[in-house]
């Protein structure tokens, strides 16, 4: 068979705040590749189904000498992250032609000859869910969710949860494992839309935080026992405000540390101590040996009898990766980012 | 018998800064007592050998309308802290005349009536440690050390400790428990004098943070799996700076925001997500139920051993113990800070 064009998206520029599409990323169709006759050296081809755009994907358009949680991404060459694929030939026999494998280390790129089979899951999809639900809320932001609040929440009845970006992937399973668990849920995010999304998901109290002020609305509604932070200044020192004895910090990330805004100072660490709050910082692929079988057991079946809602931000094509990454750093995805390279 | 004085220290006005002896609180010699005839009421007569002085105490001084985990001072009246004393007479067949007791309910008074002997414990003392030691190392500050030491420190083999104000009872104790899990333990206190003891303490790395820069002892000595924190503020931000990955950070209080100090805002708490740290806040009275009993069955005899040393800033007389706070509040003090009121 001829050659097809390869599309890959590479990482150009190191971004000094927010990334910009097309500067920071560029999508680059110059690259073909032969299907039939591409050497695999023992690996095998996969064939990019759906790609994943989070938030921590900032902290990887690093300087490389600077280190952190996530490997860096290098200039000049395709971004990576978790996304789904079907492999189109091997040569290792764990992965077989026709399967749909799961990954972090999708590159971004249509086509990509991959050769650490132990990076990729096979999945095997018994609900017939679409496969952008396997970045999403059956992918690393739901275990994301699922993890962390069955290792930190420790809820119990009567408990109030705050959850912050209550309608991305991650916020918006939190506000459901909530609920589940018998809670009153605070929920905040930017839009009016996403508002709605999370009085939909069953959360008590939803609101704007761009026209209402979050430490009102805590004062309010308060206190609160569980907190998942996602944003972190001052939603992180009202949240301590407003924090009842005990109280348990989630914290998840901080966007709003992430893309060089001028800092905001946390006044009150002081209450740490006389609130005896727990505040635990995690990163996901730390908790999958204890809970990623449980999740794969309840969620994707969860999911597909419709007791876990989820929402997602679709694109279409390769070359709209740049711009959603703006839109998630910025908050103006609705829903899961997710980008649909090609259909089966 | 003739009525006898009953010497008292007062707290009298409500600090905006540090507390000042002699205005904040103040020694009254005025008050007498008759100790064969006053009325007990079903109660029990105690006469005060030792109080301590704590920097907690500070938290009390304030605008009573002021809430907190523990109970404000009132103008006017006696303060109240742990101590130890005998029991002269009593009503009350769970308290004996001629036992000693320790409580958190003593008034700082020569001789005063009690009525809920729940509030204190009797002291067997089978080791005849002097009594000051039971608000020492033996009393709330060794419980504070011992308690949370064995619920968030989770030490492992090769693990580094850092612990500030390492020359006060808590921080003394908890080198000593760090030493004892085999760490390398790094402690900061604010004199030569103070690292002195530290070393002789077992400390691996010891230094006065007045003339050593916090940040830089741990840059050249870190990364660190443990941060006993004291302090807050910028030796709070120099930890999470220096801290290992999953690192636990013991929150026991911060007493550079006690006094009105101008704020020290924490620049790096972002890293709380990638760093995965663990940080407890918390209130020894919590963890009672869990940890006491192993402790008295432990630490006396470990001290009474010499495995476990102390060092105590004793004060002679009740009319120092406005000074001995101001003392505390500003590091002053050598060690343990205790207000020997009488003799037996």
């Amino acid at each position: 068979m001829a050659p097809v064009k390869n599309g890959r998206v590479l990482f150009n520029e190191i971004p000094t705040g927010l990334p910009v599409a097309g500067r920071t990323t560029v999508y680059d169709a110059s690259q073909t590749i032969d299907l039939d006759s591409v050497p695999l050296n023992g690996g095998f081809l996969v064939k990019t189904l759906v790609l994943s755009i989070d938030p921590y994907m900032r902290g990887k358009m690093r300087d490389p000498s600077v280190k952190s949680y996530s490997p860096p991404y290098f200039t000049g060459e395709p971004l990576s992250n978790y996304g789904v694929g079907v492999i189109l030939r091997s040569e290792n026999a764990a992965v077989k032609p026709g399967s749909h494998v799961y990954s972090h280390a999708f590159l971004f790129q249509e086509y990509f000859v991959a050769n650490d089979a132990s990076a990729f899951t096979v999945l095997e999809n018994k609900e017939n869910l679409p496969w952008s639900t396997y970045v999403g809320v059956c992918g690393m932001p739901g275990q994301t969710a699922h993890h962390a609040w069955r290792e930190f929440a420790h809820p119990q009845k009567g408990d109030v949860a705050f959850v912050t970006t209550g309608a991305g992937p991650v916020g918006a399973t939190v506000i459901q494992l909530a609920k589940k668990d018998g809670l009153k849920v605070i929920a905040s995010a930017g839009s009016d839309e996403k508002v709605e999304f999370m009085k939909s998901l069953g959360a008590d109290v939803v609101f704007n935080y761009k026209t209402e002020k979050t430490a009102d609305v805590l004062q309010r509604e308060g206190p609160i026992n569980i907190y998942w932070d996602n944003v972190g200044g001052e939603t992180f020192e009202a949240a301590i405000d407003a924090a009842a004895p005990r109280a348990r910090f989630i914290e998840c990330g901080m966007i709003s540390a992430y893309n060089g805004q001028a800092p905001y100072y946390v006044k009150n660490l002081v209450l740490i101590v006389g609130k005896q709050l727990k505040i635990s910082g995690f990163i996901v692929m730390d908790l999958f040996a204890k809970h990623l079988a449980e999740f794969y057991r309840e969620i994707p079946a969860a999911v597909a009898r419709g007791e876990i809602k989820y929402l997602e931000d679709r694109k279409l094509g390769l070359e709209h990766a740049g711009e959603a990454i703006v839109d998630v750093q910025t908050g103006r995805n609705k829903g899961k980012s997710v980008i649909v390279v090609a259909q089966e």
